[in-house]
Formats: C-alpha cells, structure tokens, sequence
C-alpha cells in the first residue's frame, strides 16, 4: 500500500459543518437527559454534559451523502436529512455495537454503556434510530425511506453474523471462511455507506438505476473500510486508533487478518492456529500473533481485499455517471479510506 | 369496581389469527438466529427455538388496529401491516425495557436478556424495531408511518422519563408528581396504543380529524391500561400476571398506586414513606406496603385515573364517528382493558 495522505481531504472536512447544526437540531429535540448522552457518543460533551472538543467520527458518512447528491446534480443540502439519518444509524449502531462488544473505549473515552450503564446507553441507542427513522420519513422521499429500511435490515443482519462468529472455530470444518466474513462486512459496514450515497442521490432526484450504482459504491467502499479497519485493530497505533492495541484479538473476533492467516496453510498459519487457543491472551502474545498473521500473509491478503473492492466501488461510482467535480471528490474520500492509518 | 369478565372478548380473539401469519412472515425473513430469539420473545418457541404454546401478549394492539380500520369503513386486513408493525414495537420496547429495568421475568418465563444474554437481546429488539418500521414504509402511507415514528418519539421520552424517576425522590421537593407520571405513562403505554388505531384507520382511508381521535381513543386507552397495570404489580395476583408479587415496589420504581398514596398525605402515607426507605423490601414489608398504600387511597385513586382516561377514550372514540359495530367491539375491548386481572 501507498503511504497515507497526511490530512483529512478537503471534502470530508467541508460536509461536517453542513451537516451538524441539522443534526445537533434534532438530537436537541430528544428527552434532555438523552439529548446529553447521544451529544456525549457524538463527542460534543463529556459525561457531565459540559462541552468538549473531542473530535467526533471522520464524518464519511455524511460527505458520501452531500456528495452523492452534488454528483447526481443535485445541491449538497438536499442531502443534509439523509447525512443527518445515517450518522444518527451509525452512533445507534456504536452504541449498540460497543454493549454487544462489551468494548469500553472509543476514541480514546469511555464508551457509552461504560459512562451511562447499560440501561441508559440502549435506550439511546434506540432514540438515534428512531430519530433517524423520522428524519427519513420526513423528506417525503420513498425511495430515501427505502434505502435507510433496507440498509438497517442489512445492519442487523450484518451484526447478527459477527456475534454468531464468536461461537464458530478458527479452524476446522465450523470455522469462519472468508467468503462469510466478506459477506458479514458488507452488512455490517457496507450497508450503511451504500445508503449514504443512495439516499443522498436520490435525495436529488437521481433516478433508480443511478441510484442502485450509488449504493453499491458505498457498499464496496464500505467493505474496503471494514478490511482496513481490521488492519488496524491489529497493526495499528492505538493513540491513533482510540482503541486498545490487539483488542480483536484479545476479545478472540474473527477478523479478515486471523481468517486470512489461518487460511493461508503456512507454517505460520499453524503456530497462530495453536496460539489463538490460548486466549485470553498476554501482552507478549499479541504481539507474537501479530507477527504470525503478517507472516502468513494475513495482512498483505487483507489489503488486497480492501483494493480489490476499492476497484469495485470505482467502477461502480463510473457507472452512476457523476458530474466531474463531485466524482473527483468521492474519488478522493475513497482513495483517503483506503490509505488511512486511524 | 366491578368485577371482570371471565374470558378474553370475541374482538381480541378474532385479532390474532388474522395478523399473525403475516408477523411470523415478517420475522421469518430476519437472520434464522434472531429469528429464533423474537419467537422466543412473541412465545411462539422456546428458548432453545422447540415450539411451545406460551400464550403470547393480549394482542390488544393488534385489535384496535384491526378494529379502527373498521371503525373508519375499510377492512379488518387493510390494517394487518399496522398491526405487524405494532406489535413489533411493542415487541421491542418489552425486550429493551426488561434489560433496562433488569426483570427477569415475563409472562412466567425468562426475560430476552435472562435467556440469551443482553447483547443478543439488544440486537433482538434493534432487529424488531427495523422490521417494524420496513413494515409501515411497505404501506406507502406517509400518514400511517407517521403515525408510527411520532410513536416512538413518544415512547422513547415516556421511557427515558420513567428511567429518569428512578433517580427522583419518593417524597420532598423532587418527588415525582402525579402529573409527570401521567405523562410519562401517555408515551410509554399511551403512544403505542394511540399509533394502533390511528394507523389501522389511517391504512383505511380515514381523514386527518378522524385519525387523529382514533389516536387520542388509544392514548387515553393507554394510561387507563398502564395505571391498571400498576394496580396489578402492587395488588395482583403473580400467577396471573407472570411478573413476581411486588416487583416494582421491591425496585422502588415510581408507581401510581405508591405516587397517589404519598401525596394523600394521611398516617399511612407517613408510614409508607417511611418503609419505601429501607428498600429493598423483605417480603413481609411487601405485604405491609401493599396495605399502606390501599389505606392512603393509592389503590383508590389509581383506579380512578383508569376510569378518567377511559371515559376520555370513550369520548375520543365516539368523535371519531365509527361505524358502529366495530364502535361496539372497541367499546368492549376498552372494557376488558380497564376490569382485567392480569
């Protein structure tokens, strides 16, 4: 892989700001006190409620959605309900996501059910969703309520796989293949970008098929993001991260890496096979089964994964027939995703 | 009061049979893992997903859907989505709720959380909300998904406003009023039984004035509902109610009964006030509870709140000029809701 682009691209960092009144607007709406919470999960406040500058998430959501709408010739506003929608189902899905996990970091804080308890973190979990729900259905848009309907169905059964994952071996005839894993991300990660970009285009009027090309870009993206995410759970710099270093692996998820490694039937393959047996595991073994996941190429087949649906969301994008400029910037956002090293 | 009818009335038998193939249809279509948990949840299977003959809710808000769109002069199975949907939610609010109040028991059975862990169970509801809102944007009614998603704004306020009183003070300056608790209980039970008839009559073709009393019926419905319910988990019978005797006074959970009996301000509500402090209650000061607050009028009151928003129902019901056979069976169901036992 190339060498990371050192700052954030010009379009990610110009959708926050049209977005987040609009979503600080509807959050402000809520009950008060989970008004405090989902501001709390967004990195607006601290627990207490006082106001932080904890930078919130990269906010890719949000630019696919204004700028799906730009390529489809439409105006970066008309998205802004479904930017608004889609981050409100991605801090749902954190939220939710980080109680299932049991995590208790994100970006560097306490995650939510750490800081609130469990109660209060999955009812606001649940008014994210809901609020997103009324912000879709709000737009009067069928085809925008479909997209955000569709892609939590995906959602949820994206998170079903990865918990049922945790069940399932390593190796043997149980074990997670690739193929299921691959699937499990393109739920899990994939659905909610392809709605982003679909909601946003048709948001501006794109009509069905181009609408359909949109989706698939950020589905393809979406599973290029999940590959390298899992890159970085186990190679990454945990103060760039915000996570613990090797907490996949600790927690024993399967991710593309382990299952890539342990596929690969390298000497390597079996040592790491042998260590994840043992797990818990120590500092020092983390350590050792990162190294064996490298060597048995778990990495570099990680990568691929993450270039060859790169590929696949730019070819994808091509067939929307975008305007020139926003294409050139979903382009960019795509290219940073994939080079990013938090 | 008078005393109850001994079996389930014709319009909440007749509901079922007719929306229940196409909710088993809906869960059916979810990942085959949560499938088997939202069976378990609607006690269609066992926890280990062998089918069992639990008798499942009341099915009270698939009989005001099915009957409003009647009501309104359209069919019983124009109103079958609605009911889907409803009971969905109402499916999901039990299965978060019981992870938020960390019961451990529903009608005689383990909870969600207590069968299948809290993250499944987390994701069980996710997935049921998900597919309740699938369901009302298939209608292509933007009134009825309206209806839906004003709901659950409600329901979500009523349950962070329930969870909030948790923190509040029995008795003093920060006590819970009545008033709040009303309008707690107006969105967590009220929105829900609201959204059921306006949307069953919304799907029907009903006019905006008309649904909106049909909503107005089912909200009222719903407090009257919700205080009978609290008159049961003090006064009840825990082999008809499927929840442990004095549960919610055990959690010291702001209850009517106990609300209306300390603002009564006589000798027992003194002594209530006093015994609320040394929670949690052994079972003999259950007992002694359960005689103070009958004493200070609690029981009294409650019961007549529930007669209150009845006649208020009554009163929405009639403005919204049904036709009168389904006028008489929602009459009859709103019966059943204010002299049932469990």
């Amino acid at each position: 892989m190339t060498s990371a682009p050192a700052l954030v691209p010009r379009p990610l960092a110009r959708a926050r700001p049209l977005v987040e009144p609009a979503l600080r607007e509807a959050v402000d709406r809520l009950h008060p006190w989970l008004a405090r919470i989902v501001g709390y999960s967004f990195g607006w406040c601290a627990a207490d409620g006082s106001p932080s500058a904890t930078p919130g998430g990269k906010g890719i959501r949000c630019a696919l959605a204004l700028l799906a709408a730009e390529a489809a010739g439409g105006a970066a506003r008309d998205a802004v309900p479904a930017a608004v929608a889609v981050e409100l189902v991605h801090g749902f899905s954190l939220v939710h996501d980080d109680i299932m996990d049991g995590d208790e970091l994100r970006r560097s804080r306490p995650t939510v059910w750490k800081a609130y308890g469990t109660g209060p973190a999955v009812l606001a979990g649940d008014a994210m969703l809901t609020v997103a729900m009324a912000t879709a259905a709000r737009t009067g848009s069928r085809a925008a309520l479909g997209e955000l309907v569709g892609a939590l169905d995906w959602l949820v059964r994206g998170q079903a796989e990865d918990l049922a994952f945790e069940s399932r071996a390593f190796t043997g005839p149980d074990a997670v293949t690739v193929e299921e894993y691959l699937a499990m991300a393109s739920g899990k990660t994939g659905a909610l970008l392809g709605c982003a970009a679909a909601m946003g285009a048709a948001l501006a009027g794109a009509r069905g098929e181009a609408v359909t090309a949109y989706r698939d870009f950020g589905r393809h993206l979406g599973v290029a993001f999940q590959a390298i995410d899992d890159v970085l759970s186990v190679f990454g710099d945990p103060h760039r991260t915000g996570k613990p270093a090797g907490g996949d692996l600790t927690s024993g998820k399967k991710t593309l890496p382990v299952l890539e490694a342990l596929a690969a039937s390298t000497p390597a393959s079996s040592r790491l096979a042998r260590l994840l047996l043992e797990r818990p595991l120590a500092e020092g073994q983390l350590t050792e089964a990162a190294l064996l996941i490298d060597r048995a190429g778990g990495r570099r087949r990680t990568e691929a994964w993450a270039h060859i649906h790169h590929q696949r969301a730019l070819h994808a994008l091509h067939s929307a027939a975008p305007l020139p400029c926003p294409k050139a910037d979903l382009t960019e956002v795509a290219a940073h995703l994939l080079h990013r090293t938090a």
